[in-house]
């Protein structure tokens, strides 16, 4: 097992009608800006019910919708101005991961003044923190399973057409309410992406090379059996509270720390694929369906050690020589992906071979030339992953 | 599965030569009052080596040794006044679940002003949290892994014969160093003893009646799987560092209320053990080990999905009848018990059936009369289970 340290204080409050409890977590007389995405929370109810539970207390109260799917910086900087114009004291994102992500960003820039007027040097690439020493406290009700913005200090904003990510001690959510009932209305095709999101979080810190660390192996693979259990059923049947409350839950813990404490950490798929948004637009969940196999074609011999293990404890593979073994978890992870209708090769999403050459360079322009858990997934290889991926 | 809350604002330092990290987790220019149990972490350099890093800056630094294995009320009563008498402002616990239990009640006691000469009055029977609001702040540095204790808010004082529990949201550690070569010198019984207290801890959480919640399941049966595979390793081999890690983190994960979250509890076996330590001076863990494999016995009916759950997950017997396979099961739980060296029969222990109604008495006089997730554990139903331990 290698060295860590692990630390996270976000208050989860989890399950039905847990929106009750806002009054209590949100400090009174505070002044609040709610942040928010698209018009869902609106048509849905969610945001009235928050302003209603809000205003059980004395409480002065702002709204910002409008922060769309990747969130951009232009976006977000007009948040940040409402802040330090009306004094708001404390943010309070309603949404998904990108609500979330954006809400952590107007955090860190309202409150950093060595940074104004040049707040997009808060943002930069690779995975160095920013030097920032606060940010605004904030909250967040959740109604999109994904991306576990919920309880981590991470994440990523958009800025031009590059993805660029944020890390700070301080942008811990104070507490989250994950009430499964709120993602019901979500479409189909968003709760696959977050089922497959949360599966490619967990295999990046897990299907890498072995230290010995049972406990953060074993819970990974629960995670990935919990999500395979659950994943047709909760799309299917967005009713169904206990296969949505696991989904939810397994979000959250896929990438919050836990699993990834002490354990190396691969990442190639999540950096190919944020080239594949920023170039394309295509959702994040779909790029690393496309991304995550073909990874493993690619780098099977570099892998093969977890990627046994992946095979016989996740997809319960007992019979078959080595290679078989790999292959078949393989074929049997796209057939998952495929079973929540997401698709898992470029030409699926008019994606050519043409294209392969722009994401190269948008890697070279990041320096994401030596990537994954070994740094040995240089631009050639991450090329023969895309070819691979064709 | 239920609603629940999670909130844990402990920061991990895990792993080798983490100690060097003291110096920046403990407050500059602080009054610390170093607490420990007793000579061991003298005898084998641990707290030299704590004096050695904290010295680093400008700090006060006092001692408080002598805490006891299941801390006592007057001993720790003598620690509040120190911290009292010298303003002390930070306290470090060096040791195990006992010192860190005691340095928990200190912290309160000390810095409750309300209850100045009836401290007694803070420790209480029962699950509800005492109402203080206030607890000077600690870290601690583990040398024994078992309780969980580094990364929760709870702790269990001994008053007179009494075991009293207190639970605080101001009692989690800011820190914990868990360096498993710091257990090393450990002698082999009490290694074992933190096996099978994690090992309890767990199946405390997990043994109930299922309620679909994927996440918790599945990483509970990977704490008792890990445990399985390292238990007897990191007993006979102290200084196999992956083996004694393994047993740390799940020491630590068992009880920090992770896989509590949203699921049922027992804790009788907790409750009748408590007992039995506080009226025989059984080490807790035996004390476990002999009621937990009666109570599975006993409740077979009651607890019978989960049972099978775990006979079929964590112990992979997948083959003969229902009833077949949970007795299967619990014998292997003794088995496993047997091979770390811990007895599983209340005759192990010279405790006969005489003793049994002292134990019932006991329980009864501290209202523990509706006792395990079904609040369905009478009095007359813990003595058949004392009876089946005999």
């Amino acid at each position: 097992m290698l060295n860590f340290s692990f630390y996270n204080p976000t208050n989860i409050i989890f399950g039905k009608d847990q929106m009750k409890n806002l009054d209590t977590l949100v400090p009174k007389n505070a002044k609040i800006l709610i942040t928010y995405g698209g018009g869902s929370v609106k048509r849905f109810g969610t945001l009235d019910k928050v302003k209603e539970e809000l205003g059980k207390s004395e409480r002065e109260i702002f709204e910002f919708g409008g922060i769309e799917a990747n969130p951009r910086f232009e976006t977000l900087m007009k948040a940040v101005e409402i802040v330090r114009d009306k004094k708001i004291d404390f943010l309070l994102a309603v949404g998904g991961g990108s609500v979330m992500d954006g809400t952590k960003f107007i955090a860190i820039a309202s409150t950093t003044d060595e940074f104004i007027g040049k707040e997009s040097e808060l943002l930069k690439f690779g995975f160095n923190p920013i030097p920032v020493k606060t940010a605004l406290p904030f909250g967040t009700v959740v109604t999109l399973p994904a991306t576990g913005s919920e309880m981590n200090n991470g994440a990523v904003i958009t800025k031009g057409i590059d993805k660029l990510p944020i890390f700070s001690n301080f942008t811990f959510p104070k507490f989250s309410i994950l009430d499964p009932t709120l993602t019901y209305s979500l479409p189909a095709t968003q709760v696959a992406n977050g089922v497959v999101d949360t599966f490619i979080h967990t295999v990046e810190q897990y299907v890498t090379y072995p230290v010995n660390a049972g406990f953060q192996d074993r819970t990974a693979e629960g995670i990935l059996q919990t999500l395979i259990e659950v994943g047709k059923e909760t799309i299917e049947n967005p009713t169904n509270y206990d296969a949505r409350a696991n989904l939810v839950w397994c979000a959250t813990m896929a990438l919050n720390g836990l699993i990834g404490s002490g354990v190396p950490q691969d990442w190639t798929t999540h950096m190919i694929g944020h080239e594949m948004t920023a170039l394309f637009g295509l959702d994040h969940a779909k790029t690393l369906a496309v991304v995550q196999p073909a990874i493993w074609k690619v780098r099977k011999s570099s892998k093969k050690e977890k990627l046994l293990q992946y095979a016989e404890r996740v997809w319960n593979i007992k019979d078959g020589k080595e290679d078989e073994k790999i292959d078949l978890a393989i074929m049997k992870t796209e057939k998952f992906f495929h079973s929540l209708g997401i698709k898992t090769k470029l030409s699926d999403y008019n994606i050519g071979e043409d294209d392969i050459q722009k994401i190269i360079n948008s890697l070279e322009k990041h320096g994401m030339t030596a990537l994954s858990e070994s740094r040995e997934v240089t631009l050639e290889i991450s090329e023969e992953i895309l070819r691979k991926a064709l």
